[in-house]
């Protein structure tokens, strides 16, 4: 949820379905005292919860950010929505973080991932 | 799909359960050739699709970009896909535009929204 982007990036590969998405769309308030602390422990925090697959972000500076998180099942997803670190963490987003916020929890029906070929290396014919 | 923020932002609301998302997760490779007139038309092209709702888009400078488009349900999102203009961008992304790309369908089971109340306005007390 931090809006650092780490290299090299990539997005999370898709997993054999069912499995859960918790889609997280979020505008941030004016107020952001602690929340790169808080966002960074809740980062670490989700990936000890058993179930718990990956995590995606993206930001546009000044604009709408997106975390989606996966999750293997329904019980890991409750797991990580009743941890009273995370609750605690939650009820500081409406007091003071965000401006607006949307979650839509859905279980995944297909997926799929494209990985690019690599362009073909420079041929080097040996000389002679 | 492109890279602009619009002003007032803010993330599309949450539906009535169930609906559709398709969550599609991409890293952009060094071709970019005409990526933002495609990336436009999709924008306008999927509002005529019978069953969108609505579209949330962030991107991490250098980074992650994260589309998730909602969709009433499944039969909205197969005209999406096989739409003819939008499988000719598809291919066209797999051959130039990104590096790799996830996607993910799912049906929303819950969801809501959150808004923050304004910020109480400063009381001028009558003078006296």
């Amino acid at each position: 949820m931090s809006d650092h982007s780490e290299v090299p990036v990539a997005p999370v590969a898709a997993f054999e379905p069912p499995y859960y998405v918790a889609v997280f769309t979020t505008v941030r308030s004016e107020h952001q005292s602690g929340y790169s602390e808080t966002s960074a422990r809740m980062e670490d925090l989700v990936k000890d919860v058993p179930g718990f697959l990956g995590m995606d972000h993206a930001q546009t500076p000044g604009g709408l950010g997106i975390t989606v998180g996966y999750f293997r099942d329904a019980d890991a997803l409750t797991r990580w929505r009743t941890d009273a670190e995370h609750r605690a963490a939650q009820q500081r987003g409406r007091a003071e973080w965000y401006q607006s916020y949307t979650l839509h929890v859905a279980k995944v029906e297909r997926s799929h991932s494209f990985v690019r070929a690599e362009d073909p290396p420079t041929v080097r014919l040996p000389a002679g």
